[in-house]
C-alpha cells in the first residue's frame, strides 16, 4: 500500500490530446487501483467521453475491468448507449455483470437492448443470480469439446473458439446436452501422441459446484483441491460457467472481512467502507450497541445492590474500570483467537477438551501475574492492604473468569449450530463487566468483613 | 466445517488387513483435513510402519503432503531412516522442507544423508530461507526449456521432465546459467503452427519476485496480476523456484489470522492455536495486558481525584461502567472496520476527509440514540433527573468522543509509518476507560453544581 500520494501524471492531459499511449503510460503510472479510481472520479462527463473514444471499446473494457464495478457504471453512464453496449460486450461476462448490477434500472435496460442478443441473453444469466452464489461469480468463458472427437479434431476445434476465452485453464468434454462429461488437460492434449481419441485421455468424475452454491463452498473446492479453475453445473448436470481460482482471494477477503467487522461488534456492512453511508454505519452498529447497552445496564443494579459498602468504602470504586478492564481485555484475547481459529478450521467441537485445558493454564498463569499487579497499584495509590489484597484476589478470579466465559462461549454456540463469529469482542466483555462487579464487591464484602 | 464427530472408518483395521484399497477408502471417508491427522495420531507405531509399507513410499508421500508438517514428522519419525528418506524424495520440495523443519535436528541429518544427493541439495536449499520470504514458499519444480529450440524440440524435451514437475503452470524460457528470460504458456505451445522457434513465442519481462522478498509480496503479485505461478529469482536474475497460486489462499490465511489476533490485543501466535503452549499463549498475551494494565491505571487515579463527588452523590458510581462500556464498544467497531478497510486497501490516507465525515456524522446519530438509552436507563433506576441528565449527556460525548479516538489513531499510525494493526480494541476501550471517566465526572461536577 503506498504510504504517500505519488506525483500524479496528467491523465487529462493525455486525453485532450487523444493521444492513447500517453494515457496508457498515465494509467501505468498509477500503480494503485485505488489511485487510478480516484483519477478516474475527476474526470469530466466530456473527458470520460473522450476516453471512450481515444482507448476504443476493448481498452476501456479492460480499465474497467479492473476497476469498482461502481466506478465503472459511473463511467458507462455518461457513454451513449449504442457504446455502452459495446463497451460492455468486451469485458468478461462476470465483470460485465458486475458493472451491470450497478447501472441505474432504465439505462440497464436500455444498454441491454443495444447489446448484441448472444452476449445479452449470457448477461441475463448471470444476473439472475445472487452474488455471493456460485452462479453469481462464474464465468461463461470456458471452453469444452465434444467425446468423439480425435486430439487434432480437438485442437482445431480450440483454436475457433479459443479467441473468446478469458484463459484456458481445463478444457472440459461435455455431450450434446452440454452435460459435463469430464476435463482434460492441456499436459494432456500437449504430450498425447497425434490420433489419440478424446474419450481417452478425459478424466470423469470432474469437481464441480451448483449454480446456487454458495461462494464460500466454491472457494472451500478450489483451495482444498487445488484447482485452477471450478466448473459451475445446474441441477441437472449441464456446465453454465466456471469459477476461477483467483475468485477465491476475493471471496476469502470478502467472508473474512465480514468475520473481522463481527469481531469488532458490528453487523457485516457488505460493502467496501468508503462507499458506506453514514446512515448505513448506524444500522450497522446500532443493533449491537443497544443489545450491549441493556446487557450492560445491569453493572447499575449490582452496583446500587452494594451501595452500602459503597458507601462505607469509596476507595473500592477507584478500582472499577481497572479490574473490569483486565477482564474485558482478557476476554478479547482468548476469544479473538478461538473464533478466528475456529472460522479457518484449526478447532472443532472435537478439540474442546485440549482448549479448556490450554486455557486454563494459561489463564492460571496470567491470573498471578495481573493478580500481583493489581496489588502494587492499589498499594502505591496508598488505599490500605486490606484493599489492595481484594483487588488484588479480584483481579486474578476475574481473569479466570473472563477467560472461561470467553473459551467457552464459542465452543457452545457452535455446539448449538450457531455460528461463533456472532461472539464479538464487545460481547464478552459486557459480559465480564457485570458479572466482574458482582465477583468484585462479593470479595470485598468478605474479606473487609473479615478484616 | 464438521459439526459432528462422523462415524469412524476402521482405518486401524485396514491397516492391519494390509488392504491398500481399504486404507484409501478409510482416508476418502475422512471428508476433513483434521480428522485425518486425528486418526493418524491414535496410530500406533507399528501401524504407522505398517501404513507406509502398505502405501508405499509415493503413497505415503502423497498423504504426508495433506497433513499438518508436525503430524507428517510424527509419522516419519517411526519409520528407518532409508525408508524416511525415500518418502521424502516421493513429496514435492516444498511440502518436503516443512515436513523437514519438523523433525528432530539429529534424525533430519541422518536422514538427509539418507537422501539422494540431488534431492537432499534441493532439500537444503529451501531450508536455508525463512518460511515467510518468497524463498522458504518456492518450490523448485518448474520447467524451463531453452530460447534455441523450436516447438517440437521444446515439447520433446517438457515430455522428459514432465513426469518431475508437479503441475506445468507455465514454460519458463532460460538461458545456459538460468537466468529468466521470458515464459510460454501452454495455450501457446499447443496452438503455434510446428517449426516456430521457442524465440518467436517467448514473452519476455515476466514479473517475478526476489527469493529474499517477503512472501507477502509474492502473494500480492499473485493476486494483482492473477497468475496461476510466479517465478522466484535470484539477485543475478537466476530462477530458483516458483510460488503457485494455491499457496496465495495460505499466505493470506496466515496474515489475516496475525492481524485477527492483533485487533483482539494479543501478539500473534506464529502458530496454529492446537499447536501453541499454554506458556506461548501466556508471552503473547501478557504483553499487551501489562501496557493495558499500566494504561488503565490511571483510571484509579481520575477516581481517587472526584473522590469528593463520589462521596457525595455515591449513585455516580453505578453508571461507571456502562458509561465507559458504551465508549469502548463504539472505539471496537469503528477501529475494528477501519484497521480491516486499511488491511485491505480500501482505505489509504488521501481517504482521511471522507473517514471523517462519514464518522461524524454516524457518531452524532448514535451519540443522540445512546443519549436517549442512557437517560432512560438512569431514570429508571430512580437516581434523579439530575443524575439521569448527566448519564445522557455524558453518553452522547463519550460516543462521539470514542469514535474520534477509535478513527483518529490508525490514521494518525499510518501518517507515521508504522503499522495501524497495532491499534487493538482493548486499546481503544482502555483509551477511552480513563478519559471517559475523566468526560463523566466533570460533566457531573458541572451539572450537579448548576442544578
Amino acid at each position: 500500500m503506498a504510504d504517500q500520494v505519488e506525483q500524479v501524471v496528467p491523465l487529462q492531459d493525455a486525453i485532450a490530446e487523444a493521444d492513447a499511449e500517453a494515457i496508457g503510460a498515465a494509467i501505468e503510472h498509477l500503480a494503485e487501483r485505488e489511485e487510478l479510481e480516484e483519477m478516474l472520479e475527476t474526470l469530466s462527463v466530456s473527458e470520460r467521453r473522450q476516453l471512450h473514444e481515444v482507448l476504443g471499446d476493448e481498452g476501456l473494457g479492460e480499465l474497467l475491468e479492473e476497476i469498482d464495478p461502481a466506478n465503472a457504471a459511473a463511467v458507462l453512464d455518461v457513454l451513449p448507449v449504442a457504446d455502452a453496449a459495446d463497451v460492455l460486450e468486451q469485458m468478461s461476462p462476470d465483470d460485465a455483470a458486475d458493472v451491470f448490477a450497478e447501472l441505474e434500472t432504465a439505462t440497464a435496460g436500455e444498454i441491454l437492448t443495444a447489446m448484441e442478443p448472444a452476449e445479452a441473453d449470457e448477461l441475463r444469466e448471470l444476473l439472475a443470480y445472487p452474488p455471493d452464489t456460485a452462479g453469481g461469480r462464474m464465468t461463461p468463458a470456458f471452453v469444452s469439446v465434444s467425446p468423439n472427437l480425435n486430439i487434432e479434431e480437438a485442437v482445431g476445434a480450440l483454436q475457433q473458439i479459443s479467441e473468446e476465452a478469458e484463459t484456458i485453464y481445463y478444457v472440459y468434454v461435455t455431450d450434446s446436452a452440454d452435460r459435463l462429461l469430464g476435463v482434460l488437460s492441456l499436459r494432456d492434449l500437449v504430450f498425447s501422441p497425434p490420433g489419440t481419441p478424446i474419450s481417452e485421455i478425459t478424466v470423469p468424475n470432474v469437481i464441480s459446484v451448483l449454480d446456487t452454491a454458495d461462494q464460500e463452498e466454491a472457494a472451500r473446492l478450489l483451495m482444498e483441491e487445488e484447482l485452477l479453475a471450478l466448473p459451475v453445473v445446474s441441477a441437472d448436470g449441464r456446465i453454465l460457467g466456471i469459477i476461477t481460482a483467483d475468485d477465491v482471494d476475493e471471496i476469502i477477503e470478502q467472508e473474512t472481512t465480514e468475520d473481522i467487522e463481527r469481531l469488532g461488534g458490528s453487523l457485516p456492512l457488505d460493502e467496501p467502507y468508503l462507499r458506506a453511508s453514514s446512515w448505513l454505519l448506524v444500522r450497522k452498529r446500532v443493533f449491537w450497541l443497544l443489545i450491549l447497552f441493556v446487557a450492560g445496564g445491569y453493572t447499575a443494579s449490582v452496583l446500587s445492590a452494594f451501595q452500602d459498602d459503597l458507601d462505607r468504602v469509596v476507595e473500592l470504586a477507584f478500582f472499577i474500570p481497572l479490574l473490569i478492564g483486565i477482564g474485558g481485555n482478557v476476554g478479547s484475547q482468548v476469544t479473538t483467537t478461538l473464533v478466528r481459529a475456529m472460522g479457518v478450521g484449526e478447532v472443532s467441537l472435537r478439540d474442546i477438551g485440549r482448549v479448556v485445558r490450554k486455557e486454563t493454564q494459561t489463564a492460571v498463569i496470567l491470573a498471578l501475574i495481573l493478580a500481583a499487579a493489581g496489588f502494587a497499584r492499589a498499594a502505591f495509590l496508598g488505599v490500605g492492604y486490606d484493599i489492595a489484597v481484594v483487588v488484588a484476589v479480584t483481579a486474578g478470579v476475574i481473569v479466570l473468569w473472563a477467560a472461561f466465559i470467553a473459551a467457552m462461549l464459542p465452543l457452545v454456540l457452535r455446539q448449538l449450530k450457531a455460528d461463533p463469529a456472532v461472539v464479538s469482542a464487545p460481547l464478552i466483555t459486557t459480559l465480564v463487566d457485570g458479572t466482574g462487579l458482582l465477583i468484585y464487591l462479593s470479595i470485598a464484602r468478605y474479606i473487609l468483613d473479615a478484616i
